[in-house]
């Protein structure tokens, strides 16, 4: 073990990314200094997001360059360390890009993770930032009631499942949105949803106000631009929208804007929230959210690729909108 | 006194209103019938809405014809009255529309005038429901602490000028957006804001910058569209934005919405409001804002022009956004 695959950019570009910008390399294994830590990639995730990053325009992030290796978070094990707190066998959530090992500071971590707790690929799914998203926009922000209505927009993905399951648990009936009609199965027979709508099939709009024909009463969106309009048309009065998630994609030149006066007539509540004010009640969260996944309450699918060197490939499905739950690459093994 | 002069609406159309919009009509003096009351206009309020009325496409109101007298609010005196409770001598904010008398149902009634609150034409500006719009926004919805940055537009006008007022009270710093010089004076002199920027100024997004050194805690939003939007790019972490007011000028086909993306980025929490959701707090809102009115601590400045026949010159000069204070009709005498 003294090589290390990574995947690096291989060119930045506009558009939709293709196999050619990535390229797979043998680099040397790093070897951890002073305050740092050796880890092993166990479970990559991906998230679209990227797109913005490999197109150079990410806003508040770092923006990749030809030769930079991907990045990204992933479950990995500590497999030396010289920070204390931290022992071989340890797993956390790291920024460790798309690479087979990484040497961090203990500043990459983005959490420490108790593999009792659950599956460990959970830690970027339900049991990591995606369900805490999901956990501070229904507990903390648009707290729906028994037999309010709840719409959660791509449903089928990792912070749309949470949010529809979490609501679901508070008595809520919930309709999701998703794109084709494999991820509405995934989303009403798996999660439990009351009713989940393909905004890719004509006539969905009436067949949206047919689920909820008392109106909206709380919507979750991680879309954005026209189907947040969309949605503006069917809120109750004194709705409550959570804007969350890519606000890259608000960002676009070719963003139209969203018309706001539906939000008057309803008196309608919108707020703008991002993961980072709830990290506070993370450990809340994850206990509850553990006992709920034992007894079957919140489900998250996955969908995963093995070895590193089909991350690229698997990435272009994501992009295309084709994998069925949260994209993962299993890298490694979870042991040993 | 047999005759009763009212305002009728000469011929719908788009476009600008104008003179020839409207013809004075000597009716005869109506007579009220069982459960109904004669009442004679006093102040007649006029606002920027009866425009989108006029053009024949208000939502949700009545949409004005030709030969239809023209609808607005008014303080207004009874005169002879079959409803219990109001004898003749009282007064009342009533749907009278341009006329000197009217025979109305007790339904017409908006809200009683006790005269010892404030003057008479306070109860259709800072003692009636602009005022009641600003509590509304400052004292149930933003809450803006002590030293924190509250910005206002239309902050000439009588909601924006009592939104400004209660913010000051609460100890906010208060910096005010209008259109002139003018009603800049005005905001900064008489209603003691911070700050006054007029928009119609080059350059104004760099003054108001500099006067919101720390950016915006709260924003409340009179005008909707591109001032929305540029404001969104002044928003301090956690801004509260309440949308008030003009929903018709959200509707208009030319509109092009508002981007969200520096809302989610700001984590801000955007509240749409109508006024009607604040009705049960009027009385408490009536109390207070008396009593501030008496210290002087509250001022509504008054645009008057003397005598109905003189309300569509009254009304374009509002339209052309000419007036400065609220604008009034004083249509007869306040007694006998």
């Amino acid at each position: 073990m003294t090589k290390n695959l990574q995947i690096q950019l291989a060119r930045q570009r506009d558009g939709m990314p293709e196999d050619a910008d990535f390229r797979l390399v043998e680099a040397e294994l790093p070897r951890p200094g002073p305050g740092q830590i050796l880890v092993r990639t166990v479970y990559l995730s991906l998230d679209p997001y990227l797109r913005k990053a490999i197109r150079g325009d990410h806003p508040g992030h770092d923006v990749l360059v030809e030769g930079d290796v991907i990045y990204g978070r992933s479950v990995c094990r500590v497999v030396r360390s010289d920070v204390a707190g931290y022992q071989p066998g340890d797993y956390v959530v790291a920024e460790t890009g798309w690479q087979q090992h990484a040497v961090i500071g203990p500043e990459k971590i983005v959490q420490d993770v108790d593999p009792a707790s659950g599956p460990l690929s959970s830690a970027i799914g339900a049991l990591g930032m995606p369900g805490l998203t999901a956990w501070g926009s229904v507990e903390h922000i648009s707290k729906p009631s028994l037999g309010e209505t709840l719409v959660v927009s791509a449903a089928a993905g990792p912070v749309g499942a949470c949010v529809g399951q979490l609501a679901i648990i508070r008595g809520a009936r919930v309709v999701g949105i998703a794109g084709g009609s494999e991820k509405c199965d995934l989303v009403t027979k798996t999660y439990g949803f009351d009713a989940c709508i393909n905004y890719k099939e004509e006539g969905w709009q009436d067949q949206f106000k047919a689920a909820c024909p008392d109106g909206v009463n709380v919507y979750h969106d991680n879309v954005g631009g026209p189907l947040l309009s969309a949605m503006a048309g069917h809120l109750a009065l004194h709705a409550r929208v959570v804007m969350c998630g890519r606000p890259a994609d608000y960002h676009s030149s070719s963003f139209q804007g969203v018309g706001l006066g539906p939000f008057i007539g309803r008196r309608a509540k919108v707020f703008g929230m991002v993961v980072y004010g709830y990290e506070h009640d993370f450990t809340r969260y994850l206990r509850l959210a553990s006992e709920w996944m034992r007894e079957g309450r919140l489900k998250v699918k996955e969908d995963h690729a093995d070895g590193l060197e089909n991350a690229p490939a698997h990435f272009l499905k994501l992009m295309r909108g084709e994998n069925i739950g949260k994209a993962i690459v299993a890298v490694g093994p979870e042991c040993a």
